[in-house]
């Protein structure tokens, strides 16, 4: 089977910003402190009036073609994770297809997942090239939740930032290679994270938009994810400090001080950057592996643990190549 | 490569039938006479007032596992296709996994494909089961488009019914062996199907729904499924009288027969069944090959053709082997 790599990782943020503030959310000021202290977010990207996921998605490749100097008619898959289309169809893909004037011999299609989409994504495009069905796939994780969170739940709306991140992945030995990926879903907690009256349904009895059970999902992270990660060490013989470092989804502050406590791992292995970006959804984590990969050594693991809306949750152990 | 069979295919239809008659849709009778005469479509499934794409795709996967006597919990990757999803989030794959008691360690997810769903969802299947990352693969193709039909949209309104198809692939050789499959995409035909205020962006100057720009779409049918199938044909080495069926997305009867005519097939290599189905989207094909299978023998070879919003499409080449 073809080794798979991702090669580089572009990204693009909203393009306004939203501090979590009482006078920019407004809400009492002793409430916004308390909240924003324990999720440690101090502000968000978000969306511009007219600005969509497309155009997030479109930004970050074109970034990434670019500066990779990949022809876009060299990217045989494009695959675009989103929950916040601009439309229900056609998907952001065919946008971005058509707006970079990627090749016709181009798979591209759009995916729903949230928090767990980077892990998703990346199987998927693992298997695609594994398999020689692709020489070279795109995967974009793009979303504005901000479009439908409802401005008077102050509890998400403090969370959530806007961004994209674009990767590329080959059998072209550059960048992290991927060892390993597990995907888990729980149709059962599907109640837990809704975004009521966004598609083809109408419910009545809902507000339109997000309606997240905090306490459910946090309970739901805290045991699915050591968990998929104890399965994920145990399937590849790892200990933790053979780990390098830890990407979590970034969701906030607090879960990741929790994860980090629980699974005992050492600060520094468990970076954070949710401080100026929020939870970007399924961004979080490319845009902290783009981070963090000038800091690797050939030889370095990584671990990224994606999980949220579904229930959906998944591992990735990846090592840097150079 | 393992070699990957599309083992079953159950379905279901929407709960209620839609005639294309002038009393059912309140429309001069002229119009509405010539239009049925020339689309094929005398009346169409679609969902009742309480029915989504989640209870078409539950029901016809809860037939595929019940009647195959395949358990619930051997299923590691469930694929539902749809552009009508019941909410943005969570996907219609969570509820169907909820409700059917799938296993934790499933990879469980919609993708966003029309009418070349059901070649992207089996290319995707088969690059998962190829690549050993699933030994067992659900892909539904399900929607129901009538929750975005414009009323008063007589052209679109008679074409499409409501209904879901739910596909088992394995390494088991029963049913279909993929031999070839090959997607392909034109972002730059975007504006010729859209479905306006379906989703997180408003257009005031759109009403909600779909739009489909009809001559467009015929040309571009007209133009590329020859194409695709003439490069299918040289891939494979096969002439057109090497293959036993060629299974149309079955838009309706007056693409089909021109693109029957085109190609120069017998009427008999291009069976239909949108008389009484109309244009299912994604399911239209599985439908199709449902009703087709038990007249096959060993050894025959099926062309499936799947062509529309994206702009996308695909070509997919089966062999019964019992």
């Amino acid at each position: 089977m073809t080794d798979v790599y991702l090669n580089l990782i572009r990204s693009t943020l909203g393009s306004r910003t939203e501090p979590n503030t009482a006078q920019a959310l407004g809400q009492p000021e002793a409430e916004c402190d308390r909240l924003t202290k324990k999720i440690g977010i101090r502000q968000r990207p978000l969306v511009s009036d007219d600005e969509y996921t497309s155009d997030l998605a479109t930004r970050a490749t074109h970034q990434l073609l670019h500066e990779s100097g990949i022809e876009a008619a060299s990217v045989d898959t494009l695959i675009v994770c989103t929950q916040t289309p601009d439309v229900l169809m056609p998907g952001v893909s065919s946008v971005v297809h058509g707006r970079l004037s990627l090749s016709k011999r181009c798979y591209a299609m759009d995916i729903n997942q949230g928090c767990a989409g980077f892990i998703y994504g990346t199987q998927l495009v693992t298997a695609m090239i594994a398999s020689g069905m692709s020489q070279r796939s795109v995967l974009v994780n793009a979303d504005c939740y901000s479009r439908l969170i409802r401005p008077d739940d102050l509890t998400t709306r403090v969370l959530f930032g806007d961004a994209a991140a674009s990767s590329v992945y080959s059998a072209e030995p550059r960048g992290l290679r991927v060892l390993y990926s597990r995907c888990y879903s729980d149709g059962l907690g599907r109640d837990q994270f809704v975004a009521y009256n966004s598609a083809v349904r109408a419910d009545a009895t809902q507000a339109r938009g997000i309606h997240m059970d905090g306490p459910g999902i946090l309970g739901f992270a805290l045991q699915a994810v050591p968990e998929a990660i104890e399965q994920a060490l145990s399937d590849t013989g790892l200990t933790r400090e053979g780990v390098r470092l830890f990407a979590f989804h970034q969701a906030n502050s607090f879960v990741i001080g929790k994860l980090t406590q629980k699974l005992r791992l050492r600060p520094e292995q468990a970076p954070q950057n949710c401080l100026d970006l929020g939870n970007t959804v399924s961004a979080s984590i490319p845009l902290l592996l783009q981070q963090q990969v000038p800091n690797l050594a050939p030889g370095d693991k990584v671990m990224a643990i994606g999980f949220g809306v579904g229930l959906s949750w998944g591992v990735l152990l990846l090592e840097y190549v150079g």
